[in-house]
């Protein structure tokens, strides 16, 4: 698809806080531009109160690492700062990743204080992607965390994102319907995530058709006219109840069509469904599904359906494409370790008065540890890069805080969270679509227990370290 | 500039609501594809208690309206949906804009209820842009009107914008970065947002930096050697007061650097920056600045000021950059009206049972009154296209809803604020840089009563209607 690709070739390389480069130059002018560095993006709570957030965002992290490049306008403007030297100017001329990068899946619920992504590469290049990665991988995942709390409350109803028009700018709106299609919902009302994507895209009128029309019975049968399979008429221009669903009804039989909805964008939304459910039921229109917007989130759904509102499909905006209850994913990406030119890898620790802040050092990996016999997650567990876990043999995991709390799996499979996506340089990851994505997210949120997926007091998801990592880690604090 | 040529020329026209296809090939079908519509685009309410809002997006609407085409990639993903006519899709193959669309200039204090946007346009092409028009508006306003606050909040020191990382995708990082520009921050971490559009972008150093060197004090001495002029060292890696600041004064000792700055990014900023202050004022260091950045917003800014934190500088990120404690812009796009062949306008009204969703109907003009003396901006004043104020004379205004509320004015200077930005698809306006754009932007808000501008309980500025289009209003409500 040709559209595709011209999008996906945009170059974000200068889409960077601008201290990578003086940091890079920096490196470059100590010597340094080749020492490996390890930095890990992970975040630090979830967003709502939630159990669990969901990764997403990979695919463009893929695309822009690349499309990783400084063409000769970017170095012009890096030279008409005065910042840099030549030889570094040079140096980025030919600047492409050479790195390791490894990454949890697009679509697998995460937990805090686990690496979402490891970068290992040389200095420059590792601290250079910090902004990309962190912009995208925040963004992705702040509407898939909330999509899959919506999609969840609405209880197997199809929901549809309707937000394009209020999402913080292009980006938000097209990666948003992305990430709400990865988490479960089942469309989006915004085109171009159809063309690139292929999340499936749906709608039929505003208001300002029904208002085009001398009559809303006009709007409804001329649009029932041109498009009689399954329409949905917007019954509340004027007044639902006296004027909107009778039109509807009339438009509806006068073209005998029996597969068709109506939407409503207003008023008191469990009072006029459960009014035009029956209206529509009187008139035999019994398959006429009825969807409701306005103003919707994952709450207001829970409420509609506690009190009875007779409702098919949602469409949500606004509050699930800007995640308006809490609009920051608190992604960082921290530097937690070094390599020597022997191959030693050196643990690096950030500190902080806040201990919530202080950091996992090392490289490491991440075990999701399922319970054989439910197929339930159980823990994850966050060990160093050269242990391995057996799962053929038992294993016990502790609190990282309260370290007398203790938890002995037997029959259990332990698999790697973080897969190679890139090995020096070099992509080794499958391409998935969308739509495979959102099969597995789907797949990976049946894993968890109830107890993790409620909206209230959710359970905390166990993240231990393994003890190596943990003598390590104090041994970091201890010495500071 | 290739770069920018390269970004601007992206092809948008895909990034529509599907339903602005599906009426499109309604009214072509219908034979209703030229009837001249006329829409506004305006918001109903200010974020954040606010008194005044900030418009801004313009000039990416104008690249949008200029690049509109469809590709054959396009019409080959419409014609796979099977529900659009091949002569509708032949249409859009030559589909561009020919219409004429009116604004206010990025940078004007608006406020709710008065058109930022008037398009009149053949009906296929005046839905199309709906949601393109909203989503680059509602963006670039809602950053540009939170920025505004948070730059008040300052009290004259410079605010950078930091909050890429945190920003909901690519667009909202490079885009917001220059609304917050236009509404007075004083440059950005964005490195891109300077390339593009000439908004300052800066930075130094990262945690990361100096915990990548053996101390503190080399990661310090290390970057004053390479940049000795005006070098920011962030001194909260370890520990400010016993570790920090002592190395910075040391590494600034050692370079004989003068002019120079420490930031904090953490801890107790109020108790921190006054130790700090003296410290350095102690070594000497009396132009040593100052940067304080960490989850900063308009209320903590002002809390740290009146608590007497010496702070020099601030850098603001993800609750500005995502506008977070209201994240959404409301704006919305409504048919105000409909030409008849003869070229009468029949002013159009959307009713509702929430009276503040009560549309201003008819195609319109906004004059904006300002006090002769004083030269403050009084009101706003809608009127019907074909009335014209004329300043030499008294001018009577009322409250739209408390009719009896009433003022004249006799010195004053009546400005209309919708300027031509396209006439029958031709651009007619100048592209401003984006530093006339921020200039323009804080003499408008120098027109403001300072009663207006408070973040408290803000006067409720008058945005009131001419006699004529409120008794159009009033029988239009009446006739439903």
């Amino acid at each position: 698809m040709g559209k595709t690709k011209k999008f996906l070739t945009d170059n974000y390389t200068m889409l960077c806080d601008f201290y990578e480069l003086t940091m890079g130059n920096g490196y470059y002018k100590c010597g340094n531009a080749e020492k490996i560095l390890y930095f890990d993006l992970f975040f630090r709570s979830i967003p709502d109160g939630g159990g669990f957030a969901i990764a997403a965002g990979l695919d463009q992290v893929i695309d822009y690492i690349e499309n990783l490049h400084f063409d000769e306008d970017d170095i012009a403007y890096l030279r008409s700062r005065g910042q840099f030297s030549e030889e570094f100017l040079e140096y980025l001329a030919s600047f492409h990743f050479t790195g390791d990068i490894y990454a949890v899946p697009e679509g697998t619920p995460v937990f805090p204080n686990e690496p979402l992504i490891t970068v290992r590469a040389p200095a420059i290049e590792a601290q250079f992607i910090e902004t990309f990665l962190l912009l995208t991988v925040n963004h992705q995942s702040l509407i898939a965390t909330k999509s899959s709390r919506i999609v969840r409350a609405a209880q197997g109803r199809p929901v549809s994102e309707f937000g394009s028009r209020r999402a913080q700018g292009t980006a938000a709106a097209i990666y948003g319907a992305r990430a709400s299609y990865i988490a479960g919902c089942a469309g989006t009302a915004c085109t171009i995530a159809d063309e690139l994507f292929g999340v499936p895209a749906g709608g039929t009128m505003a208001h300002s058709w029904v208002q085009f029309f001398d009559s809303e019975f006009e709007a409804f049968d001329k649009y029932c006219e041109i498009y009689p399979n399954n329409p949905v008429l917007l019954v509340d221009t004027y007044n639902v109840l006296k004027k909107g669903v009778p039109n509807a009804i009339a438009a509806f039989k006068k073209h005998n069509i029996t597969k068709c909805a109506v939407r409503l964008d207003s008023g008191d939304i469990t009072y006029l469904t459960k009014k035009v459910r029956k209206m529509l039921d009187e008139a035999g229109l019994t398959e006429c599904k009825i969807i409701v917007s306005n103003s919707l989130d994952e709450y207001i759904i829970r409420d509609l359906i506690h009190q009875g509102a007779i409702i098919d499909s949602f469409g949500v905006g606004e509050r699930l494409v800007t995640s308006k209850s809490e609009p920051v994913f608190g992604g960082v990406y921290k530097l937690v370790a070094a390599e020597e030119s022997d191959g030693t890898v050196t643990p690096k620790i950030k500190i902080s008065e806040n201990t919530q802040k202080i950091t996992n050092p090392h490289f490491k990996k991440v075990y999701r540890l399922y319970d054989k016999e439910t197929g339930k997650a159980e823990a994850d567990y966050l060990c160093v890069y050269d242990e391995k876990v057996d799962d053929t043999q038992p294993l016990t995991i502790f609190d990282p805080v309260h370290t007398w709390k203790e938890k002995t799996f037997t029959s259990y499979r332990a698999e790697e969270l973080l897969k190679p996506i890139f090995v020096s340089g070099k992509l080794v990851y499958p391409r998935y679509t969308t739509k495979e994505i959102r099969d597995y997210c789907a797949s990976q949120i049946g894993t968890l227990w109830d107890e993790v997926t409620r909206f209230e007091n959710p359970h905390n998801y166990y993240v231990d370290l393994s003890k190596k990592l943990w003598d390590i880690k104090h041994e970091l604090l201890k010495a500071k």
